[in-house]
């Protein structure tokens, strides 16, 4: 284990899960893993994935390991009755509020990094970062 | 009393308290204190608190001391019926409009200071930040 | 081929190659590769390789590509003295102009990508991009 | 030892040796830390402090993790001449190149954190954030 938590091989290993489980359901899609300090540590665009889905897999990324909970919860507490209500104006902007990013943890439970991936539906998006998080586990 | 409103060592106190409240509710926080003039003057982000609340944390302490109401006010005048409703848009996106930022005021009810709290659910953040007024006053 | 110049797999044999240069010379990097559209296709962040170099390698592979040389020759013709003194300050400050980004050319010359490597000198980030031109060539 | 490198207690340990140091040489400084991933983690402005330091006082704590060199070194190196001239323009802006911020390290030599101080001269800057540095050790 890196002292930045996840490491490169790690992470590759990830995207590499993610990418596969992408291939067989046919999408196209940008995958990000970020370390425990937020730091973009491996990224991958898979041929003619969206260009304007780059941004939005790091942001995954970055806000998983940022609230420590997937974007998916994350955007479930963002609405407007929801106890998070505005928390994608924080942060820079960076914050991303719908499905596809999850923090990815070591045995003991800690957050080490986060996978964000983008390029399809949420609901694909979110399938093929949960490969990825099983490749990890 | 410095002429920036509240001290470091007044900071310092407010933060220790606030951190105590958040050890006894076992949550961890990121809590900002800002001064009369809406600077920051101490910060604390506890061990393995959520590193996107850095920003909401200062976030609310300005918010708090920008319109001298706290950010659960500020976020019940935002709503689209209020009648503050699109001011988290100003201030250079600045603004945080949910619970967890409060005023500092001194004796004579002279806001001096605010505090931000930013961590866990904002029940649990504004039961912090009150801990940190509670401090002060 | 894919439309978008360099493939994934090829970008992630760029940097395959140039991370088994910077293991040999002992110097851990930072290594981005973009596609001839300019968008970020591949990253890699070494494990303990300098975190502010993460935003730099991008920045030499896109500076890269932006003007179709490398950022050597970026830097000396942004000399005071050279043809394009100032040119730093354009493109929303994503220009670099030292060493370390060099475009990445198919079999016909023509430019399909680029690569950028930041972490060690300039002469070390230099080396390693070439080996991973080397790569593609 | 928090999975973030430096723990609030070492953190605020640093900040008061620093503030300790300010006072005997009579400058009011601001004081930043940053933890292993470059997330403040605790940060003081003593009272009447320059408000301007505020930013860079953070700045330099992240420029000494960003690239684990002192900025003083950094600063050298960034020299019309030097190796890394052009660096500061990286990183949107926050990388600091004159004194004042150095990289904290744990027993085995890892770069855990660091420390940036400002409000006096670049001299004064560096002796408190030396102070700061000495008290971790």
């Amino acid at each position: 284990m890196s002292a930045d938590g996840i490491t490169l091989d790690q992470a590759n290993k990830v995207i590499a899960a993610a990418r596969k489980r992408a291939n067989k359901i046919k999408v196209m899609m940008n995958i990000a893993v970020v370390d425990a300090g937020n730091n973009l540590t491996a990224f991958a665009k898979m041929d003619n994935a969206w260009q304007g889905s780059i941004d939005i897999a790091q942001g995954k990324a970055y806000s998983a390991r940022a609230f420590d909970m997937s974007t998916k919860d994350l955007g479930a507490a963002s609405l407007p009755d929801g106890p998070l209500f505005g928390i994608n104006a924080s942060n820079d902007g960076k914050i991303i509020i719908f499905a596809g990013g999850i923090p990815l943890k070591d045995a003991e439970g800690n957050v080490v990094g986060a996978i964000g991936v983008s390029g399809g539906s949420v609901e694909q998006d979110q399938d093929v970062a949960e490969a990825g998080v099983a490749a990890f586990a």
